[in-house]
């Protein structure tokens, strides 16, 4: 093989592909990204049998042919390179040579058939999203997912599409995120993503508005977003019935402005620690929520102005979860809908259906008990 | 103690005196900033019995008093107050309210009695410069103090004043980092100060040219720096003859690009490891450095111009002390200056005397040998 290329345009091409490289694993190949060189450009791949991530660059092709090489050392030396095209000879045996100008590595590569095969996406279902609408959607759910694996099935996102709407999913048992968009699609599907699939196709959506083409096999997907493939398995089994686990209205409804109750909130926190766990007790009145939290640190007291169309609530939350989900909160204000103290709160958008999350309370004593 | 007094004010000058804060101690109260209201101010003083931060910040003072306080919480505190002005108010039994607007947070303090003494510093020496001077010769030499104890003196720098001159000396064993300026004092003094102390002191100076007051009394250091007073114990001991330890000239003297010179250097640097030490290998020739580094990962070579004014030398050189000296360099060229394979090198700007860099070679074998 051997290839010539613009500095600038492989060092972010490894950077971004990169991520999918293995960290942790017996197999070396998987720490190094597959180079391989045809007609007038070169393909990148890093995989880690799990997630795979890969593109193209542009390329002077002087001889065809593939190398695994480190992706960690390939980046470094890339990135560092003092000219703007890089060279890369490699013979039969492995032997590499990155160059660009006076500068030279030789390093060993790995033969291109030691490096796995990727899974093969066939006759699957396709469908179009914006860029942007898909990234806010993702970023929106992906801090509900669940962390164990004692229910794998929740360590991803249910995507659930319908004639016009999108449904992107996540619980953990203690809370659930779903974002809706209207979406003129015309199929019905349904599948799951691992969460940290969702989060390597976010972090390659940039700022431009550009179509993602999402290609859904029976067990793997491909995200194809501005010229990288991210390859990944989907996750099986029964998703939790959210439909049913959203509760229906509520007795109180509070508006309220994410950013004031947010701080309130986070003000309250400071006195929780890993050690020092305790609720956020929360009293929803009619004009204002009153916010408090007693650990053996001390106690903190706060208030923000509402607006309760209904019945006084007391209730109480761990205050992580509560945080997480004003957090990803993209209005001003939001509408908090709650049944009593027992129940789970809804948060919803002022207007519109766009987001709705739901966050388990956590049962304290009433002060006037 | 009741007092009353700006938000920003207060947090910024929390944040810089929290630096002192001792992170593991046995003592509850050296995890606190103590706080001493008097007059219209009050005054906030962290010490972990090595160095100690203090400051005074303008405050409405209802009721003198003293108290001291858990750092990190009460930086937290203030730092998220959704007002401009903070209050606190402690009682007799160490009770304390902290508050702004609606937002209240109960905590305990600590008595002020349980508060170590400061050290004093009398009777001293004193001298003045400026802070942007002090700083730019601080990290222009703290690179090379000494990390190991096993020459306590040496976890410091060298302070050495005649009647015009300053000089900053740092010393492991391995190099040697020298920084000198014109100062017209007028005193011969010679002190030693914690590489740590030096490093908080560089921190508080900001971009402002303002002038850093220094109190060298017979044990204890006081940098008075743009409202905070560094106190700090002198280290004791006979610190490295250095003026000995610097050779007279060289027979060879080379003129380099630092930021070329030092890009080969970082770039040969990719093939070392913690596990695959292998020095860098440098050949200054007549125009040229040819810089090579050879490890099991693999072979780096590189080529930087230079002017050799003498004879060819082939020297080995530990990556990092290479890199470090170069980095502290504040000039576009430097010349080298070395007698053979087995001499320190000396680092030097072009013009002037206000750096001296030695650092000592690694034994490598000649390629003709």
């Amino acid at each position: 093989m051997k290839i010539n290329c613009s500095k600038n345009a492989l060092s972010e091409a490894l950077g971004n592909v990169s991520r999918a490289v293995a960290t942790k694993t017996t197999l070396p190949a998987l720490e190094g990204i597959l180079i391989k060189a045809h007609g007038s450009s070169v393909s990148l791949t890093a995989y880690d049998l799990e997630l795979g991530i890969s593109t193209e660059v542009e390329a002077a092709v002087a001889e065809e042919g593939d190398i695994v090489l480190s992706a960690k050392l390939l980046l470094d030396m890339v990135r560092r390179m003092p000219t703007e095209r890089v060279q890369i000879v490699s013979d039969e045996k492995g032997y590499t040579l990155i160059s660009g100008g006076v500068t030279e590595f030789n390093i060993i590569g790995i033969p291109a058939e030691d490096y796995p095969e990727l899974p093969e996406v066939s006759g699957g279902e396709q469908v179009s999203l914006d860029a942007l609408t898909l990234k806010s959607m993702i970023n929106q759910t992906i801090f509900s997912v669940a962390v164990t694996d004692t229910r794998p099935v929740q360590t991803g996102s249910l995507f659930e599409l319908d004639e016009n709407t999108i449904n992107i999913v996540s619980v953990d048992g203690f809370r659930l995120a779903m974002r809706r968009e209207r979406l003129q699609n015309g199929k019905v599907m349904r599948f799951i993503v691992p969460a940290k699939t969702l989060s390597e196709v976010s972090k390659l959506i940039g700022e431009d508005e550009v179509k993602v083409n999402i290609y859904v096999g029976r067990k793997h997907i491909i995200f194809d977003v501005d010229g990288y493939k991210v390859i990944s398995r989907l996750l099986e089994g029964d998703f939790l019935d959210y439909k049913n686990a959203i509760p229906e209205g509520g007795t109180s409804r509070v508006r309220v402005s994410v950013r004031s109750f947010g701080g309130c909130v986070e003000r309250a926190s400071l006195l929780i620690t890993d050690r020092l766990k305790s609720p956020i007790r929360c009293v929803f009145e009619q004009d204002v929520v009153k916010i408090s939290c007693i650990t053996t640190i001390g106690k903190a007291y706060d208030e923000v102005a509402c607006k309760n169309d209904g019945a006084k609530v007391e209730i109480g939350f761990n205050n992580k979860f509560l945080l997480d989900a004003l957090r990803a909160c993209d209005t001003d204000e939001v509408f908090l809908e709650m049944s009593g103290p027992l129940s789970p709160m809804k948060i919803l958008p002022p207007e519109g259906d766009s987001f709705l999350f739901l966050v388990l309370p956590v049962r304290i004593k009433s002060e006037n008990a």
